[in-house]
């Protein structure tokens, strides 16, 4: 398959694109500074240019959108849209504007996380993003047609990531990126849709 | 209690009201262009205005916000915008600067809907803003001082609105606005906090 990973250049991204690379797949890595194509999922025009550059693909994969984490007790609205604009909003700009660009049967896959289910001080912003990236993939999976599917993605913490983030999540089991990368495959080649495939323990 | 319902004038927010005052409590309706004060919930403007014009409360619900209907094959980034800053960044600001006004012990009830997880044609947009607004209700409740508390109420179609919408929900079984009422007065005068209380069926 011809696959567009973007986010490529993070740290789940380059775990999705290597396994997807050893899988045979033809793999187009995507970043926002980064990788073979540059694109900022937060521009309609860029995204679309995006699109317009890498042509037909058989799956998108998204590993990319920022979040706010910050205390509830000073957060601000403005705060908030930031993780709306990023991770949600710009997940879901790749998946509208790129489901007509994917062949028949294609997928996409985006990413969420656990704190959509077991939020974190400081992760409202987290929590309502990753859980609306959730409600949207199951809400258009029952809508796309030619046998498009969608599923996102919902990791703990990775194992690569606990030093920059362990004081965020005490006590939880990580799991290393490679791991995580195995649920994308799982999606893009099986035969699931509107569903999150949780990695967790 | 003293009791802030903005979106009174609505379906909801009218029986909410309604069953409020029956029971003895203080209400004070907001409404976008109707009630006893008017606030534009995607303005942090209008809201601190708001906010300031009622001063202290002891619990504060949100039955507002409007959402994007439409297929999902012709839907833009922007027209998915319109939820996101409505339904769900508009509940989210009313929760994140109504906290600092709460008493202590006091509550925030949001309303999110059964199109989050029973996901309906069209409903793409209403599925992720849901999901968002729960995420955040779950998120927000571990960060709340003072006693204070936070929770959702999901109500199916309503009885009142069948003929308005009974097209978009075949088969759903309706619940008439009175006991939708019901579920926020349990997250009012009630214990829980970071709920979601679905009243389907």
């Amino acid at each position: 398959m011809k696959i567009l990973v973007v986010g490529a250049t993070g740290a789940i991204g380059s775990a999705v694109a290597g396994v997807l690379a050893e899988r045979g797949h033809e793999v187009v890595r995507a970043g926002r500074t980064r990788g073979d194509l540059q694109v900022d999922i937060t521009s309609d025009a860029s995204v679309e240019a995006l699109y317009a550059a890498v042509g037909r693909v058989d799956a998108i994969v998204s590993a990319a959108g920022g979040l706010f984490f910050g205390p509830l007790a000073e957060m601000r609205p403005a705060d908030f849209n930031v993780g709306l604009q990023d991770k949600l909003l710009g997940q879901v700009r790749l998946a509208l504007l790129g489901q007509h660009v994917l062949a028949d049967g294609g997928s996409i896959t985006l990413t969420t996380g656990v704190a959509a289910e077991d939020p974190v001080r400081g992760g409202s912003n987290a929590a309502a993003v990753n859980a609306g990236v959730e409600g949207f993939v199951q809400g258009a999976a029952i809508e796309l047609p030619r046998g498009l599917r969608i599923n996102a993605v919902s990791p703990t913490l990775l194992t690569e990531s606990l030093t920059a983030y362990g004081a965020l999540f005490p006590g939880v089991e990580t799991v290393p990126a490679a791991r995580v990368a195995l649920a994308y495959v799982r999606s893009i080649e099986g035969p699931l849709t509107g569903r999150v495939l949780r990695v967790w323990q």
